[in-house]
């Protein structure tokens, strides 16, 4: 019986003539990193050298190669998942990592989210809909400052508030002093409205911090956090996500850009590692995946997948109220909207521009 | 007086007319990421949104924006350094990270390299020629197999041998197997041969179990590790190097594909966090960083940088015996050339294969 291995498929940006070639070079740079015959282990070549499954030209003169890496180059270490499948070759820019499937049990073995989309629809009470979310910015806030967004936004209903991605531990408000000051505004604004508003802060640092910060914003009631897991490697996202098996993590794409497609970097692999939620750049904001590429995303973080809780995807950078129709007819109910610049924007109209946005997503899809 | 800043260069791939704009749009999104019109607190535009301070049109069409970034917002976290300079806009395929410079105090708080050049020279007793490295390979093998590896490469005189960059915790040589093995073969060796041979695991995972791993590793006389600061991330590599002051870490560029330039990435950054050498691919071999891409790396391993040691360029990636006299010319002596899988195709007679290293590396300009 064969040994189940990991599919990687790469576009090889060569000569259709060379990319056979090309692509055994792949399976060894990704594997044993040294020329087969001079291995002096037979088990070696057979059982640890990636294989060359497929090599098929497509009609825009690219290849892709379908290789298979044995399980045994991996263990159960998300940061050796990465090395393995895009460790060297992220250094040749010949080739591109476009898709991976992984065995049921190294996707077993990572986890995938804690919560998943049920998972955060239980602890905002959101159901039906979209879930609404918006960031706390700018950093170089005060913590007063932020006290009083968090008010607005979660009296106004918003779902989520997390901490914009650039908070780590700024003097004009540490984690320390931000977070308790941030829970405890969003639970009295729910003390009065009867909803249940996620607040979620961005952790920073090494895992050590990391497990710091969780533990004192969960003795506040913390539930959720944000978390960049290209900047703090996924080892580390994927620990955290195994020793809370309680909390949502919501991951953000920041370092995110390489030649892994989104659709398998934010699509399947953040998932895979354990995001409850996965913010990506949506088409026609700040940044420029195309619609196809978000949509993928999207498919990537809800598809039945070895019987890993999907993941909620969050369209963002750049979105605004009126696009918010269009987001839902896009992405449908299992989704959540991320506004954040575009809702301050409006200044003194703060509370009534988040209004709008609850209200919007809230709406049936006759007020689009 | 004003108040120092982190000076950031970035290629803006944009008509020549737009470029202006798209700097100020950057400016923004590497830092306040909201309109700044619509912030209240006049001290945030002030002193924390990142100022364009020069935007120039550069022959081939592109322009060249160096911007300032506030550096409250990112304290001393090498994540949040990460973060703030291309956490965005890694995801904004028309820029390009060109040049990075940081105050004294920043520098001072990452602290560079624990031992740099002259340190790693103590350790293994070479002086004023290149250091020697070669790569224990492939993964896959057993531990016995790399003590005879290991047995051979250090009575053949190399300097330092290296985990191959793949090695994590395989079940073929578990690392609490490996690591005291073949760094007891190491030690064996320099008993008979009066030489110094440095052995340096690889580390995996978080920083919890790098941590044990470097425990267990000291507890032998290891003092020289193997480490991917791109897939641990960036702030786990500079915790480990502040916690331990008297090791030396080994930079792999794993994982480190992405639009900052390598000059930046491997010639700057990995030094300012912790780097004693940085492996990077050299020209002429697997990979394609041009000859001058390479040089630069070296430059700024290298370079007088707000007295932080300097950093040892270890040039790589299919590099040969055969190239010695070149690479000797290309980067000196103050370098360390590595050659793994070259030696290893020697087969029966790579003993014969690594004495030749080691005499090419030694030998006076003339030989070349």
């Amino acid at each position: 019986m064969s040994v189940p291995r990991i599919d990687a498929v790469y576009r090889l940006h060569v000569p259709a003539a060379q990319a056979g070639h090309r692509a055994r070079l792949l399976a060894v740079e990704q594997s044993i990193e040294m020329p087969p015959e001079a291995v002096g282990d037979g088990r070696v070549p057979d059982e640890v050298l990636a294989r060359v499954d497929d090599v098929a030209t497509q009609p825009d003169g690219t290849s892709l190669a379908r290789l298979q890496l044995a399980c045994e180059t991996v263990g159960e270490d998300a940061g050796q998942l990465m090395n393995m499948l895009f460790g060297n070759c992220s250094l040749q820019p010949d080739v591109e990592l476009v898709d991976v499937e992984v065995p049921a049990l190294l996707a077993s073995a990572f986890g995938g989210p804690n919560l998943g989309i049920d998972g955060l629809r239980r602890l905002t009470a959101a159901s039906g809909r979209p879930l609404t979310c918006t960031a706390l910015k700018p950093i170089g806030s005060t913590v007063s400052q932020l006290v009083e967004l968090c008010r607005v936004f979660a009296q106004s209903g918003i779902d989520v508030i997390k901490d914009d991605h650039g908070w780590a531990n700024q003097r004009s408000a540490p984690f320390e002093e931000r977070v308790p000051a941030c829970q405890q505004a969003v639970r009295k604004a729910d003390g009065a409205t009867g909803r249940r508003t996620l607040y979620a802060p961005s952790l920073y640092g090494t895992q050590v911090q990391m497990q710091r910060q969780i533990e004192l914003a969960r003795s506040r009631g913390v539930a959720a956090f944000l978390i960049a897991p290209l900047v703090c490697g996924v080892a580390t996202f994927n620990a955290l996500r195994r020793e809370h098996p309680d909390l949502a993590f919501i991951a953000h794409p920041a370092l995110g850009g390489n030649r892994i497609a989104p659709p398998v970097l934010l699509g399947k692999l953040l998932r895979l590692f354990g995001a409850d939620a996965v913010i990506f750049p949506n088409h026609g904001g700040r940044f420029t995946y195309p619609a196809e590429t978000c949509q993928a995303i999207a498919r990537g973080n809800r598809a039945a997948w070895h019987g890993l809780r999907p993941s909620l995807p969050v369209p963002a950078g750049g979105m605004s109220v009126e696009r918010v129709p269009e987001l839902k007819r896009e992405y449908g109910a299992d989704s959540m909207l991320l506004i954040g610049g575009s809702l301050l924007a409006a200044g003194e109209r703060l509370a009534e521009r988040s209004r709008a946005f609850v209200e919007a997503v809230a709406a049936g899809e006759a007020a689009a």
